[in-house]
Formats: structure tokens, sequence, C-alpha cells
């Protein structure tokens, strides 16, 4: 019996690494590269040939011998796989410093996501534009979901709040929760989720940067 | 011959964590809580115990049996061993979309972080303000660096740009990058970077979701 999600977990580094070919290849077509060799992508990415061949093999491309992959070819593949080619909608819940960030942030449509509409607890807020989307009420959540057929939800409440705000997308019909809380959130097995915890990032690089400054005074 | 980077990629997993911990327990003292167990942490964080008293024990905090751990001290002790206690100052690189979004976002000083300035090769943006911050030319970057004893760098840049403008901040006298493009930096052994790459986030998220509703259609 196959589990639908083994396949997910198996390819998990190798969708991470999707973006980062994406953009390397955007940037050939731009100087007008019409092909690359997967030794080439393996040099820039610093990954081993057959790694690179794996990765880009779960888009159903195949690169051919002493030509490597068509670049549009492959660019369009792997924005096919991603669903990146047509735009989708999501809200963002909790519109205070990173949700107003985050509504700022223009770069999310080279990924194929259009924020459309932001919700809030704050009465202050609520009824307010930021950055030139609308922010709702809570109690609007369920009926605009459902009219404007949005799946995913990106959540930037405070950690507090995070698990309950997560309830209250997943009852009103989210079914994917970009989380940026630094909350491990406990959804129901037909709700995706991935965290986005800046505040990790952040932990290993002061920590590896003191490290770093308490070596050389040694 | 013990190498100096052995124990930073040996915790890393923990020191990722240490975040989460700190979240919790700011949220337990804010309610007026004393102490804490590791198996009350463990079942918040959906780790095992042992896991989590080898965590924390990095910052050199023990629980004691039967009472746990105290939340003031264990606070501190994270605070600490991260170095969020005391305000490292930091330089963002490329003041566009992302990067002003990451200026006006205001959560970091939780996380002891503070933007002081920002550097842009356009000079349409170059002495302007952004979010309070002022933008400064590249051409400054290696004075101000010396004169404000900045060491981290933020790194936003187009992905066409990120390797030239790393080297230039590693140039300049930057020690650690919190490299936010998808580009891969080659960086000396002597500067420790951290790459946040929000795409490969939201291409997990992307195919999880699609692979949901497929299964779901079968």
């Amino acid at each position: 019996m196959a589990s639908p999600q083994q396949p997910k977990i198996a390819k998990r580094p190798s969708i991470r690494r999707l973006p980062q070919y994406l953009s390397l290849l955007r940037q050939m077509r731009s100087v007008g590269r019409p092909n690359v060799s997967s030794a080439h992508l393996a040099c820039d990415m610093g990954l081993e040939a057959i790694v690179v061949r794996k990765d880009l093999g779960i888009t159903g491309i195949e690169g051919r011998p002493r030509i490597g992959y068509e670049v549009d070819a492959l660019i369009k593949a792997i924005e096919e796989f991603l669903g990146w080619n047509d735009t989708s909608s999501a809200f963002l819940v909790g519109a205070g410093h990173l949700g107003s960030a985050l509504l700022g942030y223009g770069g999310f449509a080279d990924h194929g996501l259009d924020i459309v509409a932001a919700f809030d607890t704050d009465p202050g807020r609520v009824g307010t534009m930021v950055h030139g989307k609308a922010v709702f009420g809570m109690d609007r959540l369920a009926e605009l979901r459902a009219r404007m057929q949005v799946h995913l939800g990106i959540l930037c409440v405070p950690a507090s709040a995070a698990q309950a705000v997560a309830e209250l997308m997943v009852d009103a019909g989210i079914r994917g929760i970009w989380n940026f809380t630094p909350v491990k959130l406990k959804t129901p097995d037909d709700v995706v989720t991935h965290q986005e915890d800046l505040a990790s990032g952040l932990a290993v690089l002061s920590v590896a940067l003191s490290q770093l400054f308490a070596t050389q005074q040694d």
C-alpha cells in the first residue's frame, strides 16, 4: 500500500532546490544561453551532477547527451511542476510588523503567489488598507475564502495566538498554511503546513558568528 | 585534533529550536508561570523529553528533579547563548522589495538585531530614507562598517548580483551574511553565512498542496 505522504517526503530536498535552479536558469535565459549541462549546473549549485539529474528528473525533463538541457524547456517544466506558471491566491492572517512587510513585498509574483487580502483581529487595523491590500476582520474569513476560492493562508500572528488562529483558518477551509510564527502547529492530516522560522535562521547565524570571533581570540 | 567547525554543525538542530523554546517560555512568563518540566516542553514542542534536555543543556542550564526549569533563568540563559540579550547592529544590502520589507519589520528587536543602515547601487535609492533607515551607496560600506563596528550583513539583492555583492561585503569586513537570495554563496572560511530561502519554503508548500488536491481527486 503506497502512502500519499511518502513521495512528498522523499523528494523534499529536491523540491527545495528547484527555486535555486529556476533562478540560475532565468539568469542564463536573460543572457541568451540556449542549453546547459548537468555538470555546469552541478558546479553552480555546489552539487554532484548525478544529484542535479535526479533533482531535475522529478519535473519529467531529461537532459540529452552532449547537449544537456534546453534552458527554456527546463524553466517551463520547473514552473509547471511547482505550479508557479499559474497564479495562486493567498490570504495573509495577522497584519502586524511581519505581515505588513510581506504584504509590501513585491517578489511573490515571481513565484506565482498573489496575496489578495489580509485579516486581523485588531479593530484599529480592520477596514484599513496595507500596501494596497484590504484588511478584513476574522469573521469574514470563511465567507471570503469560499467566494474567492483561496486555499493558501500565510500565518503572521503573535506566537501566543498562532495555534488558535491556525484552527480558525482550517475551519474556514484553508488547506495550506505558510507558517511564519515560531509555533509548531497541530493541524489535521488533510492540511499541509510549512514553517518559515526567520528566528531559527538568525539563531544559527548569531551563534556561528560568536563562535567565529571566539575561535579567533584563542 | 578538534575542528572549530565541528561543534557548530553537531548542535545546529538544537540551536535552530532555541527560538521556539524562547517563544514558549516568554508566553509562560507572561502568565506568571515560575517553573516548567522538560516533559511539558517536550509536549508543546512535539519532541521527546530527552531531546529537550539535550537542547537546553547547550545553554548550560539543567532542570531539577520534580521542579524542572526555572522559566526566568532559562529565558535568560537562552538569550545569552544566542547573544540576543545584547543588541547587534547589522547592515542591509539591497533596498528593493524584500530589503524594504525587512527594513520595515519591527520584530528583529526581539532577537537583539538592529538594522542601522541600508546600502544600494541604485542612484534613485541612495540618499533616501526607507522606514526611517538611511540608504547609502555601496562605496560607503567599508568606511561605515569600520566606524560603526558592524559585523553582520543582510543580503537582499537580485540573484544575478548576489555573489559579487557578497564579495564586496566580505572585502568591507562583514563577517556574517544573512543571505535572503536564492544563490548559494561562495565565501572564505572566516565568514559565516546562513541562507533564508523563502522561495524554497513556498516550493515545498506549493507541491504539497497540489499533491493533496491530486490525492483527494483520485
